[in-house]
């Protein structure tokens, strides 16, 4: 009875990466948060303790900082390609490389007297979280790249425009219909580029994000599926290079207070606010004529 | 040899309660999370088991939700005020209440051709945490009350402007000086009402932290113990009714990535943001005239 | 140009069932998170809102409470198989489930006079989270159902015994060999059981456990790799029912603090345990006569 | 209109300094996390940006780590003392010093033929975390150091023998009394000793959290207030060292799922643990004739 290696792959996760831009007295700050991983025959490491084969997680991570300086980060994505580019070409058994970037936003802080805020003051964003995926399998002429663009934790709520109703139902079901609801959810997104070659990602994202929360204000919502599906038709009319876009939505539930216990009147005015459990929404919307995804979402954190 | 029964109290803590206002077509919404603590004789809980002076905290968490409809939060320190004198008006035994109250805000989503955001369509700031503490002493004419406001997590970032030097070295001091660093902060801030009567504790919240990131952003610092006290001092010296301001406020080390052992040069633009450890500096500023704190910061955590 | 619905499930996440077994004095206790998903045609949910096929997750809640009494908790994995099966059958449209499971460990408090602890008296284990995920695919006869067990967060650490040498090097090499170093890592690990019908799952956990700990200690490490596929084939070895096991681990790094600087020795015995970033390791360990895995990895979370 | 600097403090958070002795075969290892921070006359770094009387929080770091290796870690305690001590010392404007410290507990690996576990192979234990909180205040012959010790997150669950009735009712009270019900929390605990001198601290503490588990077991409570006031008198009876001992337990809700909705008895068990929001109870037992507690309780994190 035998027992084999089965897949496998190693990298460096979570360098906490900042580049300022300094060129000018009006800095930019890009802050980053890159994991790397290698994917290839890397047998021997496992089976015989030799390592001859493995570039160290600690050079991945010197790696890394070095290209925030050689590269820059014009955008996370082209960093992002950059980077696993760079680790499989240093790397003669690496078959492939992933890199993940996670990237806070930070704003101006407001000063009198200074038109668009102070030039090395700054406030973080706090709002969501930019993220990047990018999986580069091959070598050479036979490299393919894929870029997957996200944010995560971008928390919206509607506090009217929501109802849930006519489900289905059986002798577990004791939720209540209801035409107007609380609607709220952090919501996690992915959109894969079908070919990223020339996306100003920076102003593609922009307008992917004003899209997702316009069309979730906007739309009159009969499920937190309904939503997310236009959400995600309406990125992918906005944007024609768009393969796809996948969403993760919990549904975080505002219920309303029982305060007729009292004899108060609570029309829709006083919730809770649970924790868990809630429900977890995914929902994915697709461009007919899309390429296949390949590679693309291969171990990417919880999703379709 | 006795032992007796030390200080005590006791109370809901947690409670997430959402208060939405739509009288009109266009809502507001404030998103709190409140807590609530008794002080007084309960003596007979602990030593006898004997609940009959004890008001549960499910009470107490019923009450927090009615009063968010009942008194409403025109701001979370106007509601905070009224549930601590409620609960100390409920319970006979009572001496005393502290209610806390961190508030989230939310911004209405941007969408086309609606001045100033959606009606009902919202999404997290999710810059800082702003905070109330009030803490009510006695009942009937000799009730006193504190009000406490403050923000968490308010995270800023000087990228030049700081400087680190002629510190005090000993055998074990191997820091080098820099003329030229990152300076980065997670804020927290708490600032004391002389007279928390009348203020308009909205725009009163919103003009101290202006002051707080402005003063942040354009004071040159030789040492964030520098920048926090000037930061207290414009504070102080915004609103007269402020009787003091405390801080605590982790050093977010930002370390320049040594990118010579490559042969890069990285002149202030390619850092490693460290988790741990982290300096933490704590500094208040006080009016001279302030009166006495009294119970004001009596259990704030982690103060001064 | 078309748009369609992709992929797309949904359920109520993170039900915190906790189940006591009370038949006799000598209580038991079922401390579980558990998560439910359906997969199935709901296209109509999402483009026309039309919910006559959605089994709320309210109701999907109110089940995997409802199971924790009807079926009971024998083992997680027990009421997770019996739990997606509920659920596909509830749900016409439905044509899979898939339902994670973790549980917390209590041990019986240790009392004076009572052997084994007491009866109706835990605390919490701590030490590792234990995981199970099934997945039912189709109905009737033509049902599928695979059954992954695993844990999460088995803290472990080796003060000796693990070197790291020999590998490959460029120019962004820093790293030193070393032939003595801390080796330490948070496992989380995840076993395929070729036939899950039958198997005492509460023994064979242990068991598996136990294999795991004991190669980890008793192995001398070249690399995390090679421990990790000790580790697997140890636990393949140990019980012939697993068709796989798979890993990730984050090596978590103790650098050895440079106190020479000081005029004092370290030889191994002052480390700084560092936060990010880490080494994340991922490898996995197959029976050669394995069955294909078919959906058992379909979703779970961050794995190979 | 005056404005004065007010109290303040600095130092180094959250050092994670792993002491590992390996004099013999059989090692042991001490996992802390330690921070520090110093009072004193430090107006000139915070009013002139003047830094000569300020040692670095780097300098502290160094020494967190230094005392590791020089003091080593007989326990937590003794290590805090010998730190606080030192930064006192070389710091001419330092008028005392806070060090705190929490650590991890590691047990040994069981591994077959080995009594006791395997000599270098650990794995972490989980359970609650070990804390400790040194102040000392002056110099020389005038100095004073005051020791607390204590324990976080230890977790503790009843599945009977609790009851909560005959409490104080009012028109918001909608809470029914039961007779029977899950206790759980947990459980902070910190206890202030009388003198530390000659105190072996490890010994003592296995014996307070021993005495602490086993009152929360055996105590028949009719409410969290009963339990941990026996507790906390048990304590002090077990050791006559202990002038205070001092709690803050959440009451972690567990609330019967009501089956009768479908058909079901649910008569004990099945709950849903609830995270929010909690009851919060804090309590305390002090000797008779106990000292002054001093500064010892000063600045002691979200404590009465």
């Amino acid at each position: 009875m035998g027992i084999s290696l089965g897949s496998n792959r190693y990298g460096k996760a979570e360098n906490r990466v900042v580049r300022i831009y300094r060129d000018t007295p009006r800095h930019t700050i890009r802050d980053l948060n890159v994991s790397t991983a290698l994917r290839g025959d890397f047998a021997r490491a496992h089976t015989d303790g030799d390592q001859s084969d493995v570039l160290p997680t600690d050079t991945q991570k010197n790696v890394a900082f070095a290209l925030a300086k050689e590269v820059g980060v014009p955008s996370p994505e082209e960093y992002a390609v950059a980077l696993a580019r760079h680790l499989v070409g240093a790397v003669p058994r690496a078959t492939g490389a992933q890199v993940r970037v996670e990237e806070q936003a930070w704003d101006r802080i407001p000063v009198e007297g200074v038109d668009g805020g102070h030039d090395h003051g700054f406030v973080r964003r706090g709002t969501e979280t930019r993220t990047v995926v990018v999986t580069v399998s091959g070598r050479d002429a036979d490299q393919r790249t894929w870029v997957v663009s996200g944010l995560e934790d971008l928390t919206v709520l509607k506090s009217t425009g929501s109802e849930f109703r006519g489900f289905l139902t059986d002798g577990y079901t004791t939720l209540e219909e209801t035409t107007d609801r609380v609607l709220a959810t952090s919501l996690t997104a992915r959109w894969r580029w079908e070919d990223p070659g020339g996306v100003a990602f920076d102003e593609a994202y922009d307008a992917v994000r004003a899209t997702l929360l316009s069309t979730f204000a906007t739309t009159y919502s009969r499920a937190l599926q309904e939503t997310l599906y236009a959400m995600g038709r309406a990125a992918l009319e906005t944007d024609p290079r768009l393969a796809e876009i996948r969403f993760s939505a919990p549904n975080k539930h505002h219920f309303l207070y029982d305060l007729a216990r009292f004899g108060i009147d609570n029309d829709g005015e006083v919730f809770h606010a649970a924790d868990r459990p809630y429900g977890l929404i995914e929902a994915s919307a697709v461009r007919d004529e899309a390429s296949d995804p390949g590679e693309a979402w291969t171990d990417v954190r919880s999703f379709l």
